[in-house]
């Protein structure tokens, strides 16, 4: 059967709620879209940093090793999580960064989008820009419809901040929906190669 | 070098707040008490049933695999869940239910709370059963200083509902530590059984 695993990372530092973006996503593709998924956090010595990670693998078929072997998407929020959680990278991954906070990036795959000057300055509450995040990354990855993305949205987040969040994941969605993957560079990899 | 894996599994309905309660745990464990941690959630094709499943494994060492292999400490909070995520439990794991929900016990290694009875009549907000359940795991497990889980709680909660967060973790420590585990009975192991 073929390996469908799509993997991906989300890395920030404490406060900027990826944990929370990555339960949704993972409850996105479990509970409404039918995927298999598994949502992980791990912490080892260097936890008390302030850097956080969490990750996301979604599935057709059953997850027999629920964390990320090798990166389809990586959302960094800051320079520091970029720095520090770069690795494990598909030669054709995609890169997605708060353009806020991360200046230099490690992959010319990378698309830069200013979430949380969004948050900030669009919906006027920067702690949503993990849900703008969270828009822009589940449609960047072309796994998920907005309907179901929103449904895990109203679902997990209080009730009191419901419109705001629905606002931010609908911001998240048009910055990405603005991104022509296509010209991104792409990695020739052997195989491919062999085709020409 | 020795195993000291210490595992524990989370089963609750859609809105109880499991998987909150076992990100605090995680985040107590890997950021305050220097242990490494893994927290999963999974989601199959059962997902939509609305019951929900979350893990947290701690360890002195590096995690290789970060699911439950077997459990130690198996907390249920109804009866749905406990059915449906009640196997591989070590032979002296420890089993801590809702009693407000769950009548059957399927092992008589168990300790009953009524964690959302404490919620509702004590607290006065039966949406924190979840914390008070935390608590109470907290201090069964003998893994955690009630201070950790307290910095835990309080780095995770929306701050209009810290206090009644910290009430209601401190609530379910104290039903915890009215249980004396001495009296659990203990399977014998083919191991100890050559020793007599």
């Amino acid at each position: 059967m073929k390996d469908d695993r799509y993997e991906i990372r989300f890395g920030g530092s404490g406060g900027q709620g990826i944990i929370l973006a990555a339960v949704i996503l993972a409850e996105a593709a479990g509970v409404y879209e039918g995927y298999y998924a598994c949502q992980t956090q791990s912490y080892g010595p260097e936890a008390r940093g302030g850097r956080s990670k969490a990750e996301v693998v979604i599935s057709r078929n059953e997850i027999d090793y629920p964390k990320v072997i090798q990166m389809d998407l990586f959302l960094a929020m800051n320079q520091a999580a970029l720095d520090a959680y770069f690795f494990d990278f598909k030669p054709n991954g995609l890169l997605v960064v708060d353009s806020t906070f991360v200046k230099q990036l490690p992959s010319s795959r990378a698309i830069s989008i200013p979430f949380t000057r969004i948050a900030r300055d669009d919906i006027g509450k920067e702690l949503v820009a993990n849900i703008v995040a969270l828009g822009a990354v589940g449609l960047l990855s072309r796994k998920f419809s907005s309907d179901n993305l929103e449904k895990a949205v109203i679902a997990r987040v209080p009730q009191q901040f419901r419109d705001i969040n629905v606002q931010a994941l609908h911001a998240g969605m048009k910055a990405a929906s603005e991104v022509d993957l296509a010209y991104l560079p792409r990695s020739v990899t052997t195989d491919e190669e062999k085709e020409v």
